[in-house]
């Protein structure tokens, strides 16, 4: 094959700040994956991309070569409107988990392709399969059925989906050049394109606890993709929400389904219940649903497909959840009200607890974890127990309370706590 | 083995525009030459450089560095001083042929250790490979015998010197991170330093057909080569010379060794002579020598050093030289003067027609190249030739005349002729 770009000339032109051209953009992705670009070519342009940046012309397109990279689905011929959501990821961020069923007993079908935990932030798919016998693998058949029959589906992305992605988000990993909007924005949102929903909202996070801890960077992140969706046809909204402080009480792997379960049971922290309404009623709003997912919390119906939905894919919802064997009490080391507690700390303390992975072959532990007993601006007693911790083994408490230190402040009473609004901006086309 | 870093942290650093640390740098070097940092690792950090730069610490540093990855020459028990040239290449620069003889005979050791050509400039080894028998490559103790008997020695360097370089150079050529100051400076100098003469004269070409075209750019490259010399306890010079036009009239292996022996026997093209015995005394004054390099031309010592240097190395100094079988002459379309002569498109035509090669494995051809039969200044009337093309293969001839539209240029006679003096500048500490 006559190849009709060079590497070294694609590289230079973003190496010299210059605009890439259409083709250059789609042959530098279409020979990546061919191997014709080799990966310390492509990490050069990463790098280049990451410090010379992309237009938003330059980042729809690169989007759309990763797109076109691999296979695309195509639910439209379910009888269900399909509308999907997406979260950059937060500590005790489970709204997944109680959303999908919501927006299904709602008439929508979500086909929610979801990733495992890397890092301090948990994987969506590792809190499900701490549920006895729950399988994220599945077929497309399968999938289709599910969705047709229950309207919600979470399971394990493909390998077909946008493989340019799969192949750069390795590379950039080790070559530091992940934290760049044009490479972070198109990643996603060709993974979410290419699962063809036909509207998507997402959640983005800021705060110290999420991967864009800036949320002027958040906002632009959000308005990068909302971008992208709309200049490829997909219907597209955007929530910037806080991740100052973990959401919820309960940040681990089976920790966050019971949590689930109790708001999918009418019942749960206000924090996950107003974040997951809000995101339903967009996702509906999306998929020209006129309903009220608050009736679906009330009258069961959202429980309902929350049980069909994880039978359907070979788990138990009344099985018992795994417990880690070992529990350590962090007390209140005075009384006061408490002014912070940082969502890195805890979803690094977690993580080393054991229910997050530092390498993606990594297993991770179901039961570890740590449930909060106060959040910022509860008023705290010297000697309160004000988070548990959970391990399979007792040798990895000492780390995860060194993640913590300085995490939580307890200000004496009267004092002024400062939390982010938890929705705090709306970005739409 | 622990290590005491991880690439991506190193690539983070530059790539945020911070200042590498020595250990960083030491570390980062030696684990490339390990395989411990991937070529993808190190390409993402020479593009993190190119586009943000090192302080003049950091190359100093990054040189040392790459000339500790490798073996480092010891030419201290010679019985003469050693001092030593580095060209950053230019079309017709035969100046390293007469030169080193001319030391020589002076009483200085010149270890000449040098490349092949690539590209639109020619190689040293490439143009003393014409000579019927020469070799390049020697012995360490053949180098040391001849740089005692004779004084002057050019062979290829051995894969011992700065192996860190070695890897570096063919990744920064694919990657497009070749024409960056730093990584050029600390190339050369960890080469030149690990060579271990005790004084260096840098001869670093501006103009059209030089690497670094801009003469401020090749300033900055001379001051920067400078330092690491100065720093590194190596005695350096550096002059800034034109490029802008052919050194003398021949371009191409067999010709310009043609030339260089019209040198040697005292006649030869002006700006030759000037140049090669303007580095001669910056050479002999660096070796603390007290000699008058024209002298060992006008007494034909130079020339008996030249082909003791020779046969030394198996060549046969009378033998006739190869000339190539077909030839073609370039006419004058109108009389008047010559205004221009740019370098890049006569070095490109000569590569074209065989005398220099495009891929590091290619052969050259030792006949081919260009004769210039007048330079700008000249006066030149229609129809007079003036150049003559030589190459093996008719074929070549065609795109090689290509090469050269629009580089020579004839106004009316009294036109004025725009050319960079022969030396712009010197720099030393």
């Amino acid at each position: 094959m006559l190849e009709p770009f060079a590497a070294v000339d694609v590289i230079r032109a973003k190496r010299d700040r210059n605009v890439l051209t259409d083709p250059q953009i789609d042959w530098v992705i279409d020979a990546y994956v061919r191997g014709v670009v080799a990966e310390e070519q492509m990490s050069a342009l990463a790098m280049a991309i990451f410090i010379n940046g992309m237009t938003n012309h330059e980042i729809v397109r690169w989007t759309t070569a990763m797109i076109n990279s691999g296979e695309r689905m195509d639910f439209t011929h379910l009888p269900r409107p399909t509308v999907d959501k997406h979260s950059t990821g937060g500590v005790g961020d489970k709204i997944t988990l109680p959303l999908v069923p919501i927006v299904a007993a709602c008439g929508g079908a979500v086909p929610q392709l979801s990733g495992r935990g890397l890092g301090h932030t948990g994987g969506t798919l590792d809190k499900l399969e701490s549920i006895p016998g729950w399988r994220a693998l599945l077929s497309n058949d399968e999938m289709m059925q599910i969705l047709t029959d229950v309207g919600g589906v979470i399971c394990a992305a493909g390998d077909g989906l946008a493989p340019a992605d799969k192949k750069l988000y390795a590379l950039r990993d080790v070559t530091s050049t992940v934290e760049c909007i044009p490479l972070i924005a198109s990643s996603i949102m060709s993974k979410k394109i290419a699962e063809g929903a036909g509207g998507l909202v997402l959640d983005v996070k800021t705060g110290a606890g999420a991967f864009m801890s800036d949320p002027a960077l958040a906002r632009e992140l959000a308005a990068t993709m909302v971008t992208i969706g709309i200049d490829s046809g997909l219907k597209t909204r955007a929530l910037i929400t806080a991740m100052d402080v973990p959401l919820g009480f309960a940040v681990g792997n089976a920790l966050e389904v019971e949590e689930s379960i109790e708001v999918l049971a009418g019942g749960g922290p206000a924090d996950v219940i107003e974040l997951t309404l809000t995101l339903a009623r967009e996702m509906l709003d999306l998929a020209g649903i006129d309903a009220d997912p608050a009736k679906a919390l009330a009258n069961g119906s959202a429980m309902d497909s929350w049980i069909a939905m994880i039978k359907a894919q070979g788990g138990d919802p009344a099985a018992p959840l795994p417990r880690a064997r070992e529990m350590h009490e962090v007390l209140a080391t005075n009384s006061g009200v408490m002014t912070q507690m940082d969502a890195r700390g805890v979803g690094v303390a977690a993580w080393r607890l054991g229910a997050g992975r530092a390498r993606k072959e990594d297993p991770v532990s179901a039961g570890a974890g740590i449930f909060l007993h106060a959040k910022p601006g509860d008023a705290v007693t010297e000697g309160q127990v004000i988070l548990t911790m959970y391990a399979d083994d007792a040798a990895r408490i000492p780390s995860a309370l060194e993640a913590l230190e300085g995490a939580i402040q307890i200000g004496p009473a009267g004092s002024t706590v400062l939390r982010m609004p938890l929705i705090l901006d709306r970005i739409s086309p």
